[in-house]
Formats: C-alpha cells, structure tokens, sequence
C-alpha cells in the first residue's frame, strides 16, 4: 500500500452481513446442539459444492428460483451457480453416489445457500440451511424419527415452549377427493393455507369463487380449523375422509405416528395434528410437518419437512423416496433473540486471566496451560494494562469469573477470583501448587454455574 | 418431471468436490477439535459473506489471485466476486467493527474460500480455511499463544510426531543487511526458500547470479542449514545478526518466545528454530511458523502464520498489527489419509439397534429414547429386514457395537450385545428395566473403547 493511495470503503453487500462474535458463537452453538441430535439418531454430514453446473440447479427450479439465482460464467465458460437450498445439491449428490453408500441412508448437511432476493422482512440473500433426511425407505420409522429429531432438537437447545404441527397430505388429498374438489386441489389448499393471515370468510370467499359449494366450503373450512385433543381430532378426519382409500391410509399413519411419538416418551401437547398444513404442494406426498414458538407464533415455522416420493428423478431413475426436514436456523436465531433468550456473551472461554505482572509471565502460563489441560477455557490478557481496564474487558464480554493473581499474590501463594456478575471476590490459597488452584478454580466455576 | 425429459447428467464441476460421510465426518471433527483448542484460548468466532465487493477483494491481490477469483455481476449490476482467503474479508470486516469490538480482539474463522487454480497436484478449487489471529497488540505473549495454539491444536488432533518450525524476519533482515545484501532481499529470500528442492549448490549459484559474493553465499547457506538444538542456533544466529539492532531484536524474541513455549509445558523439540522460513514475503514482519508431520515432510506446510504490521491498511488509517496462523485442514486431512491415520467410519453414533420385529416397535422406541437420554447414539434400523443383513449394514458403516433384541429376548428379558470388531456377542440381562439395559450397554460400549 502506498500512502498517497486512497482507501476502499469497507462495507457488504446489500442483503449480506458480518457476524460478530456474539452472534456467531450463538449460531456456531445450535449448529453444534443439531449436529449432536442428528447424530444420535445416526445421521451422518455430507458436503457439497457452493458452485454447481447451472443447469443442475435450473432443472428442477421454478421462475421464482431462477431469478434468484447468483449465475455465471467460470474461467472455463461453464455456466455455473450458487446452490439456492441443500435439496438439489443432494439430489444431485445421491442420483451419483447412492449406490456406493446404499439406502436406506441417513444424512445431514448444515451449509450456506444463497438467493437473490428481495431483502425486506429481515431476509438475508446468504443464510444457512440444515437439512437432515432419510433416503430410500418408505419405512414410517423413519417419518417417525424425522418427528423425533425435530423434538429431540428445539428441547436440546432450550426452547420450553415449542409445538410440532403434523399433518398427511393423503388426508388432505383424500378429504379433496370426497368432497369432489380434487381437480382444482392446488388452488383450493392455496385458499386454505391462507387461514390466519385471511379471516374464515375470506377465505370461504376465495373458495367460492374456485366455484366451491356452500357445503363443501364449511366442510372445509371445518377441517382445517380442527384442532386441540389428537384422538378427537383423528376422529374427525375419519369422519372426512369417508370411503377414499388415500385418506384412510393418511389417517391411519397420523395415528400410528402419535402413538410412537408417545412412546417415545415425546411430552404430550408437544406434537399436534393441524389438518391445515400442506407444504410444498408438487413435492410432499406423506406426513409434512411445521414448528412454532408458542411465545411467537407469527415467527412462522422454525422446522419444516416431510415425505416425498422421488427425490433425484431429474437426474436418475432409481426411485428415492424420502422424509426430511430443516431447521431455519437464522429465523430461530431471530426469534430467540426477540425473545430475548440468546446470551449476550462475546466469549466462549469460562475464565479471563488478568495479566498483572510481566514479571510473572512464567507462572501465567503454567497456570493457563494446567487450567486447559483440566478442560477449562481461559483467556490470558497478552498487556499489562491496568486490572481496572482489563476487568472491564472481562465484563463487557460476559465472563463469569476473572482470576486476579498479583505479585503479592505470587508471594503469598493466594489468588482472587472474582464473580463477574456479583462482583465479589474469593480468595484462594493454593500454596504456589498450580493443582490446588485448578481444583479450586473449577469448584468455583461449577458454582457459578449452578447459581445462574 | 415429465416422463420424456431426458434425465440431467449427475456432476460436479471440474475441481470442486463431494464430501462423503466418511470424508465429512473426518473433517467435522478436526473442526470440532480445531473450534475447542481456539475457544481454549479465548479466540471466539466470526463470519463474513463468501461475496464481497470486487474491489475489497482485489485491493490487496497480486496478479495471481485476480486470475484466480470467481467474480461475475450480481442482479443489481454490482461487480462482486467470490471470497478468496479469509484474511482478506478478515482486515474489512476489523475495519467496519474493531471500533465496537475493542482490541485486542482474538478471533477465528472456519469457512470455504475459492480460486479458481490449475487443478493439479490434489488441489481444489474450493476448500476450506480455519484461521486464528490476535489483532491490536504487539504484544509478544500474543506471538507465543499463536505458537502455543499451534502446538495444542496438531496434538489435541491426536498427532504423535510433528514439528512446528519458526523463524523471526527481522533475523533474516538483520543478517542481510549484515552481509550488504538488503537491498536484494527479496531475490535472496526467493533463492533460500528452495532449499531442499534444490541443492545447496543450485542455490548458491542462483545467489551468485543475484551478485552475492562467496563469502556471504557461504554465510547464506550456513545461516539456512542451521538446525538442531535451539541454543546452538540462538548462538549461531547471534553472531550471524552482528551490531544489527532489528537483527538482535528477532533473536532475542526468538529466544524468549522458545522460553515460554518450555514454561507452557510443550515437549521438548515440538518448536524449533528453521532460520530457512521467511514466507509471505511482503506482509509478515515478525515472528512466523510453519508445521511438518514428521513422518510426511514432502506433504508441506500444515499449519502457518506469523506477525504482520497492519492488517487493514487498505481499509482504514487505525493501525491494525496482528498474529495468527491457519490450518490447512484439506491438506492435513489428505496427509492423514496418506498416513492411514483416518477412521474409516461412516457413522458417528456409536451403537446399532437392529429391528428384528416390528410388533414391538413401542419397545425398541423406549429403548432408543433411554439411550440418547443417557448420551448414548443410536441408529434404529427403520425396516425389519433379515438380522444378517442389518448386521452387515452396522459392519460396513463402522458401529463398534450392534443391539440385537428379538421376540425371544423380549420374552426372557434379555438382549445380546454384538462387538462388531471381535464379533463376538455378551448376553444381557435386563429383565424388562430399561435403565438396567441402557447402564449395560454404556459400560459394554466403554470396554470397547478402551480395549481398541
């Protein structure tokens, strides 16, 4: 760099955005949390390119994606593009790989994805995906584990009140089909997804006018409103779906999926029927499956999934049918934080070591390297500035507690450990024994712990 | 997807790569380990978009990298291109937020970067970086924990021989100017950087070409070759260093850098002195630090860094020094594989659970639940397929363990635990006490772990 030259302004691009380390140690948790769930359930990571061959990610895309995407040349003339979800990367991934891993196969993949879009409402043009899916079974032990993850995770990261909202898309098809709409389905369920936003009328307005009868309508505009206790609920779908094979079979795997999900030991209230979800009509063909904050339902779903039963058909013709689901991190990030539920650290170490005295640089590091070796993060302040200045520094951060030995310290074979939030200080005899001040340490840390 | 489309070829682009699960859970838990030893040390996280400004990220590049970058127009018409190296998206990011970030702040950053490089030679054109640095202070306890985080991070790996070799530039300035060669430094430098893929008479005929006399060609080579133990080199290099101040500054920082590393407890030999390493040739300034697996030497570099003067100079007039280093973890994980060192797993949970009869399907849901509740991760087979083909299943995928319960064993209140390894089976018995299994099971599962 030359001094006369002028400097580049430092900025993002619109619809992009830095995370700082509060935000990101934030994420990097719950990343860490589904990493832990989607294991014990046998799942196991894959990655893919961020780049693929345009013409893998338009084949399945609709006009919507297509203008979303981030396309280009490469170097070699190939036309090239940013992958906009994980699904068609693995469809992709499996169409070439399936037959070396074999099915049924279990995978997840947590990975950026970009779109172009428009970047109201809080949306980023990069954000992260996790995915997990079950491939080549049509087993309802793996639509029952889908459930299970999605519980298994929002319990893991602390969420108290959370709902799970399941419904088949064979009920709806069939309940479409004794009620003689199956023809315009597509438009009809648009109509019906609509309830919440739109009032019933409304919405019995628009069926109306897809030349729904009046009976039909309230029948309806019923179903998708049933809700509360599952066995009622069931017993109403029963009721709707009359003779049509499709529903009787949809009704039936709700059921056998609430009893397993019991069995389980899922909490009850936890998972309910809400006949109104539909999900991605041309795609999903079983179960399919929402998630809400009950502290902030017009979040919108933080976990969606369900069946579906051809997952790469656009690039093999071996049928792959599937159950999956994915957690919007980023939204539940958002609403944890409304919520006022993420910790406001800026550190992920448990215990900032005041640097005191230069001359005690040798001692420092022994500690610091016994507190490690016992599996205590510590961060050792490389200045010794004043320990007014670095506590300051502990507490903006959010440390739970700062280790405070000076030289008279040292002398002494003591040490203060300060509790950040009450700010009152203990003091340690240790003898100059780097063991005892371990021990001491850790016991003190546990207690912390233990009182927040 | 209509039946007459012809399906879309499977592929990825040229350079750019799959990761399969075996390959991807390698890689998670280097960065697993990598994220634990950065945290240990009170490095936190940060991330950037992988799409800057064209001109952020051609600010600083040489030729090469411009060839290199993966640049196009985004939907706005704004020149964009794709990140690069972390340090680059590192210096902006500091620019726009140290002020509310504070120095010095210590962070790291695990992501993919691209160029679009020649593909031979095992390199891609996506791959990973995992970056640390401490950014303004100049404090020497900083350059020691680069080194110290080096050292945690190969070991924690489970890496038994590697050496970590470090240098200091204002050595190699001291010494040139000494010999009269400063003003060709860089020449010189490239010349000695090729020692051990030339021959040192190679080399000394390419300094003779640059107009270095014999006897500092002599003084040279020497200077290059020293190795061995760190006193004798400190000794050599002081008398090599001369009445240069910035010459003697780098050896005594060498030699209080080498103290710190003993009195933090790291074995004797791990860090050496390689007066050789000179890196980066325009942009560090002080200490800097390469790291060899012992047993793979030709694989290069796995793991750098070293002090520069200012990190965001293009960005911003706030004098920004810093030090940090980043694992090469493509490169480490492909000298792993070379080694043999990589479990060829394909699962990361650790038991089993074959489904020999769905009538008791409510059973195996209890069990499962119990053992995940118990931090026990279980993959349930989802289809009651013949036992021998499941267990063939867990073998493959690498399960130490396999749980067989059949109708039998329900009845009798038993259940064999297979070690897939020795194949040999233990009976349990739990008569119907689910707690009784799961505490079995976990102590079965450590007496494998700790017989492998």
């Amino acid at each position: 760099m030359t001094e006369s030259r002028s400097l580049i302004e430092p900025r993002t691009l619109k619809g992009f955005r830095d995370h700082l380390p509060a935000q990101a140690l934030a994420r990097e948790n719950i990343l860490d949390i589904a990493r832990g769930v989607y294991r014990s359930y046998g799942f196991v990571p894959i990655d893919t390119p961020a780049l693929e061959y345009l013409e893998i990610l338009t084949g399945k895309g609709s006009d919507e994606t297509d203008k979303q995407l981030y396309r280009f040349q490469d170097h070699g003339g190939r036309d090239v593009g940013l992958r906009f979800d994980l699904t068609v990367p693995f469809a992709r991934f499996c169409a070439q790989h399936i037959g070396v891993l074999g099915t049924p196969f279990k995978r997840y993949h947590m990975a950026a994805v970009w779109r172009g879009e428009n970047t109201q409402r809080g949306r980023y043009r990069e954000f992260m995906q996790c995915d997990f899916d079950t491939i080549g079974t049509t087993s309802p032990v793996a639509d029952l584990e889908m459930v299970l993850v999605v519980h298994d995770l929002l319990a893991a990261i602390g969420i108290e009140a959370f709902t799970i909202r399941i419904n088949d898309r064979r009920v709806l098809s069939g309940i479409l089909h004794e009620c003689g709409v199956a023809d315009r389905s597509t438009d009809v369920l648009r109509s019906l997804d609509k309830l919440g936003k739109v009032t019933p009328a409304g919405v019995a307005a628009e069926l109306e006018a897809h030349g729904v009868s009046a009976d039909v309508r309230t029948k309806l505009l019923g179903m998708a409103q049933l809700a509360g206790d599952p066995a009622t609920v069931l017993a109403a779908l029963d009721g709707l779906v009359g003779s049509s094979e499709t529903g009787r079979t949809g009704v039936a795997a709700l059921r056998s999926l609430l009893d397993g999900v019991q069995q389980a030991g899922v909490p009850e209230g936890r998972v309910v029927i809400d006949p109104s979800i539909a999900r991605g009509l041309d795609y999903y063909t079983g179960i399919v499956l929402e998630s809400f904050l009950d502290e902030l339902p017009t979040l919108g779903s933080i976990c969606s999934g369900g069946r579906y039963d051809n997952l790469a058909g656009l690039y093999t013709k071996q049928a792959l049918p599937g159950v999956g689901a994915s957690l919007g991190i980023d939204r539940l990030l958002a609403g944890l934080e409304e919520l006022g539920r993420l910790p406001a650290k800026e550190t992920a170490a448990e215990l900032f070591m005041v640097h005191f005295d230069t001359a005690h640089l040798a001692d420092y590091l022994k500690i610091a390297a016994a507190l490690r070796g016992a599996g205590i993060p510590v961060e050792f302040y490389p200045e010794a500035k004043r320990v007014g200045q670095q506590l300051k520094v502990a507490a903006k951060k959010g440390f739970p507690a700062a280790l405070v030995i000076g030289s008279d310290e040292f002398a002494a074979g003591t040490a203060q450990l300060k509790h950040m939030h009450s700010q009152q200080s203990v003091t340690i005899d240790w003898h100059g024994d780097v063991h005892v001040l371990v021990d001491a340490i850790h016991s003190q840390l546990q207690a912390i712990k233990a009182g927040q």
